[in-house]
């Protein structure tokens, strides 16, 4: 078993487990007060964040650990828990990228992080674009489908 | 305190603490055999993974908690830990990405995955194109120069 303690805590206007329309959303990462506010010294030369996080709405029992229908829409595929997104997985980890619009000593303010109030960030790191997929990015058309609306 | 459990672990030709030359590194991440093989179904459908992994070879007195000069060069700012993706980082969490190659059972072989040999896995994730930074990308030249040999 691995321990790990959360660095800082999402503060955001979302409370429900409504999976779309995260784009506009503005929600704040708090620093730890372990911290000094010089562990985020820096961060404003970046545009944007990737942010680590446990989706801590989920119950352990609620954690599917083979395949299931994304979303449990029967028109799209059955696929590994794995092979989607979705926040019902072992590990409940969420990592997704959002647009850093301010830093205040331990605050970040943020745009667009699909993370739900109360959320415990596991990590902070600058996004570089280096970083990203290199080569063309394939997927299939459920993913597409599934991400029309999310942002 | 977070207790999680690895989902796989990576078997990589790499071994040592080298920070480079990451891109044409070609490695497997074994699945845990609590897992159904199912638990990967459809994964191939995507062109890149984006993975979560413990950078295991770093002792927790390493972990640095404020602010350093990335790499230790004094030619770059003294930026915060969480400004910066060093491996000396609170919960020692590591997030990239990686072309997939093929799959074979529960076994997904990779192209680029920075990850040292024997590194445990948190989570797997298939990436999908609007998971990416959402408008320009703005990122200060000491990333871009640490950036420059590491795929």
């Amino acid at each position: 078993m691995i321990e790990l303690q959360p660095v800082a805590i999402v503060r955001s206007p979302r409370t429900d487990r409504r999976d779309d329309d995260w784009g506009a959303v503005e929600s704040t990462i708090e620093l730890d007060e372990r911290f000094a506010p010089q562990a985020l010294d820096g961060i404003e030369a970046f545009s944007h964040l990737e942010i680590v996080f446990l989706l801590h709405a989920i119950n352990e029992s609620e954690v599917e650990t083979t395949a299931r229908h994304p979303r449990n829409n029967p028109e799209w595929p059955k696929v590994g828990i794995f092979a989607q997104r979705g926040a019902r997985r072992p590990n409940r980890i969420g990592v997704s990228r959002c647009e850093l619009v301010r830093r205040e000593g331990r605050t970040l303010v943020v745009r667009g992080l699909d993370a739900n109030d109360g959320s415990p960030v596991l990590d902070i790191k600058p996004y570089m674009r280096e970083f990203g997929p290199r080569g063309d990015v394939r997927q299939p058309p459920w993913a597409d489908e599934v991400m029309s609306r999310y942002y």
